[in-house]
């Protein structure tokens, strides 16, 4: 399939980014982080997670972090939330684009220790779920498979057994007349290769045709500027990243935690290939930049220490006017 | 053109790795990274670089690395060098597999900065360079362009330029009967995307069929495995790498000087899809890590943070029949 136009680009780093720092962030921080980002013209931006303080104390601030950040018209402001309990605080939050997703991970060992339910459990939820969805007036249009890739619990997961969960789960939403319109993939612990995204990505577009796919991706293992072009050159138009590569989630069995593909390194790969994605990335750069800043230590992102093409290329035009 | 089945990667840790550390590595760290590398089985080894020490310090004791580090049977170790000077010091070690290679670079500005010779003056003392190398015996069978993508002081390098460049130097090794079989396309400074490799590759299989190509590439920009993804599927199997990712050129302009690709992230992407490289994994990763020891900082190679995806599988293997 030709490369699409224009890619949606959902911006993780104020969310997935902060859980695992270990230094306490100050709530007045994320709120800039997530201000900084507003400014790069994001189509979505993930501001914060509300998840129990006593397992993720980084994000007890999730109703300030909302409460204090100015919305961008045009932006959608997305949140994360495991349970009844955390959506209400979301909605609560009544600034939110609080979003249902029908989530199950195809890793039984990872489903256990990521959200304390065993798959079946999960399904055996989706029911209670969506009737609590559907009680807040939550829209739900997306069903997500996390661990889609693989897992450091328990080795390769099947694309196979991916799209009978994705099978499942569509069966329930259409069951409640749910209007799913995106198939998320994540790769939440950096197993994929360019091959298993062709493969994966492949199996989904020919079982739902008319649904989009996002991408998550975790640059783990360095493949995942690499997975994002063999995604994009798959027709894949929808992407998470995170500014700077910020991210990992605490719950994965890593040391060092891995990030997520850094978003001004996929926006940038996305202009050399003819790919817009609608991102300042210019003022992208200096907030990558910036969140080492807010964060106090450097973060794995590559243009921002090698520089924007763009602007060699500008650099070099003037020099040779000038000449 | 399918994937080829096995890739014969150089590797370029101890050379272009070391000319760039600003603290002086000790000698013996020096030789113990080659002999480390030679016990993963390479089948090229860059051990050092017969330079200027007025120009780089650092490669001031290349005799002595040189002489100091243990030769594997099957592996060929090359060194680098710039002038008639310098290739009388490598033959002069009695042990470096000294190989000469027609060298040109495709800018101007970079040409004058890293070899101090226009791209005229670089083919005026081809000729010249033949018959030192020919009085010294030093086989010749490689072209080389450098800055083939692009160049920080010019911009983008036009594909049609790079190719009469090739042109021109295949011209003047005819005339001498030199039996050029690889040609180098050397990204010296991170230019290359996934589309310019399918595009100059293509362009130079096109011309030169015959011919083998070498691709060498910086992550600079994060691309460097996607770029390295599309040149493998192009059917290019020859690639520079370094360890851990170390390198960078001095003479590049950039401020933090973004190095090669991880050899051990190569290794680990060709596990995963299915091309021998013959480098043993396990033992390149722990040689990473040493790299950071050695230098005294980090480095930015992937997989010997993020884990061999088949160590995880091994572990959920065991895992699994324990229980």
């Amino acid at each position: 399939m030709a490369l699409p136009k224009r890619i949606v680009i959902h911006e993780l780093g104020p969310r997935e980014g902060m859980q695992i720092e270990k230094t306490p962030i100050a709530t007045a921080e994320k709120i800039r982080l997530v201000d900084l980002l507003s400014d790069c013209v994001f189509p979505e931006i993930e501001v914060t997670s509300f998840v129990s303080p006593k397992w993720v104390p980084q994000m007890a601030d999730a109703e300030q972090v909302a409460a204090g950040f100015k919305r961008r018209p045009g932006t959608k402001y997305t949140c994360v939330y495991l349970n009844t309990q955390g959506m209400a605080r979301a909605v609560g939050t009544q600034k939110l684009d609080v979003e249902g997703s029908l989530s199950v991970t195809a890793s039984e060992i990872f489903s256990k220790k990521n959200t304390n339910r065993t798959i079946a459990e999960t399904f055996a939820e989706t029911e209670k779920r969506i009737a609590a969805l559907q009680q807040m007036n939550v829209p739900v249009s997306e069903v997500s498979v996390m661990a889609a890739f693989g897992c450091n619990y328990e080795g390769n997961i099947a694309p196979e057994h991916v799209v009978r969960l994705i099978d499942r789960m569509m069966g329930i939403a259409a069951d409640h007349a749910l209007p799913i319109k995106l198939i998320q993939l994540a790769d939440s612990m950096g197993w994929a290769t360019p091959h298993s995204v062709r493969k994966l990505v492949g199996m989904v577009q020919e079982r739902w045709p008319d649904a989009r796919i996002n991408l998550h991706l975790h640059d783990t293992r360095g493949m995942g500027l690499a997975n994002a072009l063999a995604a994009l050159e798959m027709g894949v138009d929808d992407f998470d990243s995170a500014v700077a590569g910020l991210g990992g989630c605490p719950y994965a069995g890593f040391k060092d935690a891995p990030g997520n593909i850094a978003t001004e390194d996929l926006v940038h790969m996305c202009n050399e290939i003819g790919v817009e994605t609608g991102v300042d990335l210019e003022r992208l750069l200096d907030v990558a930049r910036e969140a080492e800043n807010i964060v106090g230590h450097p973060l794995p992102g590559k243009v921002m220490r090698g520089g924007h093409l763009d602007s060699y290329r500008r650099a070099a035009r003037e020099q040779a006017a000038a000449a």
